[in-house]
């Protein structure tokens, strides 16, 4: 046993550790694949797929691997050059406790963090059903009729709301009219918006909305600096002109003060934040968007509605699917994909815990305080200016504004800098009388009398806005709020679900990799976790230092030379990257180059982000192998060569083909003035071997939650890094609103300057772990992978758009491959989505369903996937081939079958009157493997027409389970 | 909505929110509660069943509750208290890395730390597979043929060895030899336990070992000073007179030197902490034993088998469970009950996930970074004492000893304080050429020169103690090396279990309360886990202040006067208090007083205890309620005046009754000479209403682990704080090994000062947020919940040991009901371990079964469960009842009946051959709400005594499964 040789000291300080953790096949499984494939080595293969023409000239400068416990100590040395004060800044981010039990359950649990997005309904029950308690939660809390599940950011969902309210409005104003007590960073980020859509804002005192010509006017409740003013004249005067009344209202000032609708208001949004998901430096927090119930068919996002499976039991899915973006295309007006499930999930949980009584005591003492800080403050000779407040005071500070602010600093706190003459105080749920006293300390006082104001206090909120009507009644929210119920009612409903923890999510283009302990470890970190985004940028030493290093990084993975990691979603960041290209045509007299070629086969967020930056899409064709069809893009490019903006292409393409002719299309599109944008969807095919920056790229962003190993959270927290060629660094996103200065740059496209910023250390540790060797060995084992599965299904199934190449079983795929289930649907009616139902059965998420093809499945195994799993995955294929060859040999009915009744519920596999003609154990066990261990679904298939035409997205009555 | 009234400021800071989270009732629940009890109050309760002669005269005077934030801003302040230095003191305590998978999908995770010890078989196989894994870790490591799952720390389990080896062995030899180069606290512990029992411990040189006429002796591999040595001389000689050979050895050595079976030892025993587990001051760690063959029916502790379930499939169990002490009582020689399984799953794992290769590297690279070490120390002209090494050095520092000392700590690190001129050097896994630099630098190196070492170097193992054997070849240790592969295998275990994150565990004795988040959260504090046990005083300042606040609070709630947290487990409380008591009489020149009088209801730890401590047990008769038989105790203590030691009684008994004779039993037994020892099992039915330092009790122990706080973890850690009279107090241990001097008291009982120091943060965290009152409404919402329970029972089962209190319902007990299933089983034959695996069927951990009475269930409820939870399991409780109505009825057979056959796995339902005379779904859903949430589970009822036929406690191999 003993090794023969003793090896170097450096083969036994094993710094390549983490490599094995996180890269599943090891050697011997490694050539085990490769035999199955045909080749001889992982390189041969990689020569065989990857076009030579656009492999890397030399690999990726980064710095040598690190062990798990050196990058978390690294990272540590990195953490602590941020500075943690207490923050009073407010502005839209508050500190907040979040409950341990929900900390350790959720953010802290791989059930709940590598969740996919819960396309597939079945299997994502239980994070469907927090949504629904999002969605109710909002609802409740501003009186609307419907919410979705969620926004990026309160800036972006009032850049939502702004187009939604021109979409259903009836004015033909194009006056945006934002009240000039918006949250700064909201009004940066409606404006960026505005601007290419055409929309004119106009800034003006909160009273004057309804004076002005607008389609629609965005009112903060209470506003930054505190005032918490009636909404009904606004609404009342908006509505004569049929404009609408967007409402960016604080869910936790919506316990005391009187609902947005019951006001008048249309839309409300606003960030769930302080309902117990901490600072982050602005991110990742749900934001929420709601509205009037005539306008749900055009509200963006996701919703998740409440619909029936297909034994008539309640049973949740994704709604309105129809009208989401990558569904609507060309016409869509909003990309938003990706949103903030986990920090959603979080917030509706809060509310869950603490319900309506626990919820309102903590209002009342934020409430209090303020009232109480409000008297101290009077006492000591400083007007406050607002005379109605929830938790935020302005305070009139004249000369001795600096000195305060000094003091504070001095005293590890922050206010904020409200003026030239004044600050802002905003308390929060953490804020106790310990911090009152020193906060009046700040302005002088010696001892604040809090017995005497005690009992004779009042808030500051006015009598004809305290709120009357009741909120949160549903049973969900006055059940758990013991910790032990709460706990297992977390319990039940990750149980309901298939996440990493338990199989492989085979989703193409989605990547669906480890998410290492030993990455997320660090997001909680209080140096990352506790910063306020506006906090002075000498207290954000450590994340710039963060920002700077993962920026070099994944310029090097690129072979880009400029990178901002503002953008918080994929779509986001698509967005920002066509604004750079329409900046950068601007200023060089271009503003006519407005068409955006975009191929068939693109996402669906393609089309709809050049729509937002005003560009006109142009789709051009593709070959029947997946690739561009050159003779049409040349025809094309010609047609619009005076107005031509870029082509926005993924690369490998959708299909999960490597196009030989990209460089040449690159180079095609350049000849004609255009600028070429390269989705990064598929950066995992890429990383080490090939860089989008050197073989024609101009512009990409990434998906740090696909590639970089951040988790899918259930359908977010993303990040979607936009990256640039040097001449288009000049015009990569600033953010005034925070303090950062640029002539050139496009505004802000997320509410906080880095965006999702607390998770950017995922990334961080999984590049620091694995180094140029690992990242690349994770790349080519990705391809190795989904070209095993290939190999493997290739006798059983048709690999569409494969490349055909002699030698390699299977044909050759980049890192996804595409299961074409059409013949067999015409041989047999069994269809793709029946295949994707029956895999449930077998205790596996389904594949990418029926995308970019139609009756396909795509298969993305990614890196991290044992070999073991990927036998395990293969073989239940295999076999529900099988079954549907029984199908065609008539064995089994079209009608009545395993894979039509997938998948199977428990309590219908033990119903006594069992009709089928297959036998129980065909249904639950089609695999012996099966008995030792079984996922068992909790709803049957789901009834989405059924729940389209019965639309109910928030809590069902308990009567419904009965 | 709005609170019509503006609370008061200290209302809405509601510094008792945590009561709400701790306690499941609400105030609406009691009063639904009581009302079916049929009092109006719980005050009216806990006088109607509390004696009123016990009550406590003044309440608890505790610190105020503070929130869950506030109490963990407190409890950082004193961790703060303590420095963590980098540890080389070595001397059984490392630092380790814990694998970040490990640390949260374990140590993090409720679904392991809830669980509780595997007595039903059914509902642990995940946790049993695991300590199944630790076995076959031990002794595939050790070589030996047997291991037992686990052992407290290596200290008791050494001096547990010793009466093995006196119980088992041939020789008639009193004489037990320990080599002078044994762990000085594994030394400490042995005299402690030796000397009760007439041992006289020789210590000696280790190469003297074969020459003591000894019937045991006990040798360190490595020694503490590093040396390794063969151990076949010593085995040798010993076995050629009849004598064991027990070597205390180290598992990470043992990936690189011979096994201590290979070498003729024939009992191993040893900390595993080094495998992940942090140095937490001292404990929680498991500690393990192995031994031939032969001796495997008298092996301590608790041992994982392999059986079958009814169905013929592989079912794991506690094996040969009849030999443990709870059933063999009075002829005991140990008390081992509560082990340290969470540790041990944790060194299992970490085992699992490194694999042989891993382990094996991390080993070589200590040992190649301690032979550079030595060169590097040799080159300064210091002698390195130890020719041959693993870590460890031993270093001649002569008069630069104190110099070196204090070089050290300036450099933030600790030396062992080997000798007056020597100091001794532990590496461990954490130990990087940076530190080694360091290392070297306090002995006046400058650099280095690792180049020049690196090729070069050997180990300083002798290449005829180099391991040539095979270890940890099974695939379970070859196949989770990645994360995603380790991540599944945790969670597919922790799915096959009950624990308290699923479901009400309410068996009896065992208090299976909340364990709150915020509680557990300061255990993986570095400043509280990075402590090295034998760290300078100075710097376990944090540690003395929880530990003088902890007793304090402590003293408080059981009104005695002092109190030692360094008992490990209740069992050794329990002893430690016993041996008090023994040293008291002995101080009085009262030696004979050896009789211990224990009621018959007692738990089995009780006598097997007093054995221990060599006294020798008296049984007493009770009387049909359960109560002492005060006649016969009479009598018993006139027979034994002149010897009498001590009484043990447990309050309220452990048939859930008050005694309301308990004052006249302490003090019938005092007017003897004797001393009243009070098992404080049942504590939670006494804090803050009744305190047995003042209704009569001279000693005490407590379970943390039950009445505060600290989770079971599927069978340990605990803590077993023994608490004394004033006059008692000098008697407490000490631990002179750790430099705490006492004149009076009883040596060390545990390997460490402070026990599992590391979990007393828990129960800190609980008295802290409970405050007087909390604990107070918690004791008696305990009650309460157990006449509630009581009464919706009364109907359908005979409650035993009622109080028969007129107007009650269920007539009265304390905070647990015992349910007398043996009516039912004459009439039926449905017996109460019928019941109790049906009991799984409908998603519930069984009651206590079959103690203190066979054919009983023993319930306690606990204050922590909803009413919502207690009224599900009344509901299971009735419908069973219902179940067992149709057997008597003749609805269905008294063999085949969902009673006798279950629980019920899924595969058995969806078998196409259904023959039972009832229907899958009255198997499986008895109840309409287990179609909305049900656990499955994995095996049928187990085998127990074929298991016991065919012992196999190591992994099965993979044909099995098959």
């Amino acid at each position: 046993m003993l090794m023969s040789a003793l090896p170097t000291l450096a083969a036994l300080e094993n710094s390549h550790e983490f490599h094995a953790r996180h890269i599943g096949p090891d050697a011997a499984d490694e050539a085990g694949m490769l035999s199955v494939i045909g080749l001889a080595s992982r390189r041969a293969l990689i020569d065989a797929v990857v076009p030579g023409s656009i492999k890397r000239a030399v690999g990726m400068d980064l710095p040598a691997a690190l062990t798990e416990a050196q990058a978390l100590a690294e990272l540590k040395s990195v953490a602590s050059k941020n500075k943690v004060l207490k923050s009073y800044i407010g502005q839209g981010y508050y500190d907040t406790l979040t409950p341990g039990v929900i900390l350790r359950n959720i953010l802290e649990n791989p059930a709940w963090y590598t969740a996919y997005t819960p396309y597939q309904a079945e299997i994502s029950q239980g994070r469907m059903e927090a949504l629904v308690n999002f969605q109710t939660m909002v609802t409740d809390l501003t009186g609307m009729a419907i919410a979705n599940a969620s926004m990026l950011d309160e800036a972006t969902a009032a850049a939502e709301a702004m187009t939604l309210a021109a979409r259903v409005g009836r004015s033909k104003s194009q006056v945006f009219f934002v009240a000039d007590d918006v949250l700064p960073q909201t009004l940066e980020v409606v404006r960026t918006r505005a601007e290419p859509l055409g929309f004119s804002v106009q800034v003006g005192p909160a009273t004057e909305a309804g004076k002005s010509e607008c389609f629609a006017a965005l009112l903060q409740y209470p506003g930054v600096n505190g005032d918490v003013r009636d909404l009904q004249p606004a609404a009342d005067a908006l509505h004569a002109q049929g404009a609408l009344l967007i409402a960016a209202a604080d869910l936790l000032a919506l316990t005391l003060i009187k609902a947005p609708a019951e006001m008048g208001a249309d839309i409300a949004i606003g960030t769930t934040q302080r309902f117990g998901m901490p600072l982050c430096n602005g991110g990742p927090h749900a934001a929420y968007m709601a509205c009037k119930d005539e306008y749900k068919r055009n509200l963006p996002g996701r919703l998740v509605g409440v619909s029936v499976d297909v034994h008539g039991k309640p049973a949740y899915r994704l709604a309105l699917q129809t009208r989401e973006q990558h569904i609507r295309r060309e016409k869509a007006t909003s990309n938003i994909c990706t949103a903030q499930v986990l920090p959603a999930v979080v917030a509706s949980m809060y509310a869950v815990y603490h319900g309506p009584q626990g919820l309102q005591r903590i209002a009342l003492r934020v409430a209090s305080f303020a009232a109480i800080l409000a008297q101290g403050l009077k006492a000591q000779g400083f007007a406050v200016l607002n005379a109605t407040a929830f938790d935020t005071l302005h305070v009139q500070t004249g000369a001795k504004t600096a000195e305060i602010h000094a003091a504070a600093l001095k005293a590890g706190l922050n206010l904020r800098h409200a003026g030239k003459d004044s600050v802002g105080i905003s308390l929060d749920e953490t804020t106790t009388r310990a911090h009152l006293q020193t906060l009046l300390g700040l302005f002088g006082a010696t001892a604040a009398g809090f017995e005497a104001f005690e009992k004779g206090v009042a808030t500051l909120i006015p009598a004809e806005l305290q709120r009357t009507s009741a909120y949160l009644s549903h049973p969900v929210f006055n059940r758990y709020h013991s910790e032990t119920e709460m706990l297992r009612y977390l319990r039940a409903l990750a149980d309901k679900d298939l996440a990493l923890d338990r199989s492989m999510i085979p989703l193409g283009s989605c990547t669906m990799k480890l998410n290492a302990t030993s990455e997320m470890i660090p997001i909680t970190w209080p140096e990352f976790a506790g910063i306020h985004p506006f906090a002075p940028h000498d207290q954000l030493q450590g994340y710039a230092l963060l920002n700077e290093q993962l920026t070099g990084w994944l310029c090097q993975a690129t072979g880009y030379a400029g990178i901002s990691l503002q953008p918080n979603a994929g779509s986001q960041g698509e967005y920002a990257g066509l604004l750079a290209i329409k900046a950068w045509h601007e200023s060089r007299g271009d503003a006519q180059r407005k068409i955006c070629l975009i191929p068939e086969s693109a996402h669906g967020t393609n089309p709809a982000s050049a729509q937002m930056v005003g560009m006109q899409v142009v789709v051009t064709k593709c070959d029947k192998e997946g690739n561009i069809d050159l003779v049409d893009l040349r025809a094309k490019c010609e047609q619009h060569a005076a107005n031509l903006a870029a082509i926005m292409i993924t690369y490998p393409s959708t299909y999960g083909v490597f196009d030989t002719h990209v460089k040449e299309i690159c180079e095609l599109v350049k000849s004609f003035g255009g600028r070429v944008y390269v989705d990064g969807a598929n950066m995992n095919a890429l990383v080490g071997v090939a860089a989008p920056g050197e073989f024609g790229g101009d512009v990409s962003h990434l998906n740090l939650h696909k590639t970089f190993c951040i988790p899918h959270g259930g359908g977010g927290p993303g990040v979607g890094p936009v990256c640039v060629v040097a001449d288009l660094v000049p015009y990569l996103p600033t953010h005034r609103a925070a303090g950062y200065v640029s002539e050139t740059a496009i505004g802000a496209v997320s509410a906080a300057p880095l965006g999702n910023a607390a998770v950017l250390p995922i990334s961080w540790m999984y590049m620091r772990m694995m180094g140029a060797d690992g990242l690349t060995a994770a790349t080519e084992t990705a391809i190795l992978s989904a070209n095993y599965v290939a190999a493997r299904l290739a006798d059983a199934y048709d690999i569409h758009f494969s490349g055909n190449i002699a030698g390699v079983k299977g044909g050759g795929v980049a890192h996804e491959c595409i299961l074409d289930i059409r013949p067999l649907k015409d041989a047999t009616g069994i269809g793709a989505e029946d295949v994707a139902k029956r895999l449930i059965d077998y205790g596996f998420h389904a594949p990418t369903l029926s995308f970019p093809v139609a009756g396909t499945l795509m298969v993305e195994p990614t890196e991290s996937e044992s070999k073991h799993e990927l036998d395990r995955f293969c073989e239940a294929m295999l076999a529900i081939r099988a079954e549907i060859a029984q199908v065609a040999a008539g064995s089994w009915t079209a009608t009545d079958n395993p894979l039509v009744n997938a998948p199977h519920t428990a309590e219908s596999l033990l119903s006594a009157d069992w009709t089928h003609g297959y036998s129980r154990e065909v249904a639950a066990y089609p695999l012996a493997s099966l008995r030792r261990q079984k996922y068992w679904v909790p709803v049957g298939r789901v009834d989405n027409v059924y729940g389209d035409r019965n639309l109910s997205c928030s809590c069902p009555p308990m009567s419904d389970y009965a």
